[in-house]
């Protein structure tokens, strides 16, 4: 087996959801440091943050050796590596698509920049919308001038904040533009060129669980203990 | 044992993200439904909505036997056993507190009809986003009335949709006022009791999948098949 292949069948095996959980584990180890808590162990850090131990470790084992046996992680040099693997050492700049509700929400959520995102450029088909807002950081277009402001821009990632109607439309005007990422808020699959990787954010799915919790604790039957939100 | 313990440790072993696939395969087979598709194989079904079939089996068999061996699931009866497992064969009315651009964005989004959930009512502190707002269906309280109004609802889940310095506070007020499952956006880690479920609806994290698919994507490892998005 050649090198190259023997590291994407490694990479290849990585479960998606050890991704995500890399996203809460950085989270967490940015609130050690705050509290400037230099080591800690993977069981201390489980109770601490409501995780399980054994898939901390499992999880982090994709990824090589941390920890010392007996003495646990260091926090800062962890948060580093993790960070690294997650690709989020360099900033990355996003475009919205979509100035609705959802869009001007997404824009005033600073959530994103703790991360390293900014949402650079945002694109609108109606005009008056884009005439209302500030531009803090942030430059605003009409949808007409996506392909243009895009292809030159360097800009990998965006979002999708349209109406479902839309949704399809706009998403072929972005991988046209070289977009390789999208964020989709819209309640609809894409077809997109096996290039481009996907994220829904199904808001409904996330009520579903509540419902399927309380519907099964009015049985008796408690619901399995949460490790990832 | 007891049968009710036995019963306990059956449904604690079922992990989170198996109840989150079964609303993935509920969506799917709503759609199979739509195309008058009458049974269908756990290959056929894994391929079609790009999901993995020992998964679907493994998931499905949590709760019972379903389908029959060389003839696949009978679509309508699966789809109406998942829809009963997730406790979705009943209406959810769903309290909302904050009316600010992402509430206004839930507001207007209407995928949570489809799977029973409906925003009943909603709170905000200020009285003129209140005023400002049509009433199709839903009710509008100042927050100070959220302890009153709700008690006397039956009302179970709320969505939290209030800046993240409001966040813990109106928690509480929810919890007082018996409020069973919070659906959080507010980017901060909510200190609730025991017998109430949270679910932080966490956006950056999706970035971050996605930072992580093209950083592995432009070193030539490609990133791990998704079966979930």
């Amino acid at each position: 087996m050649k090198p190259s292949q023997s590291r994407r069948s490694k990479t290849s095996r990585i479960p998606e959801h050890t991704i995500s959980r890399l996203s809460i584990y950085f989270r967490c180890l940015r609130s050690l440091e705050e509290e400037q808590i230099a080591t800690i162990s993977s069981k201390q850090f489980a109770r601490k943050f409501g995780l399980n131990a054994a898939q901390i470790r499992k999880d982090l084992a994709y990824f090589g050796e941390f920890g010392v046996r007996g003495v646990g992680y260091d926090v800062y040099a962890l948060r580093e590596q993790i960070q690294k693997i997650l690709g989020l050492t360099q900033p990355w700049p996003v475009a919205m698509v979509g100035l609705g509700n959802l869009g001007q929400a997404l824009l005033r959520y600073h959530g994103f920049e703790l991360s390293g995102f900014h949402i650079a450029v945002v694109f609108e088909k109606d005009k008056r919308k884009i005439a209302r807002e500030p531009g803090i950081g942030t430059l605003f277009y009409h949808i007409d001038d996506v392909e243009e402001i895009l292809r030159s821009s360097g800009i990998r990632i965006a979002i999708l904040a349209v109406p479902a109607e839309d949704a399809q439309s706009v998403t072929e005007r972005l991988v046209a533009a070289d977009i390789d990422a999208i964020l989709n808020f819209a309640p609809v699959t894409l077809n997109v060129p096996a290039k481009v990787k996907v994220r829904n954010v199904d808001l409904t799915i996330a009520l579903e669980n509540l419902a399927f919790f309380l519907t099964h604790r009015d049985h008796d039957e408690p619901f399995p203990t949460s490790s990832l939100q």
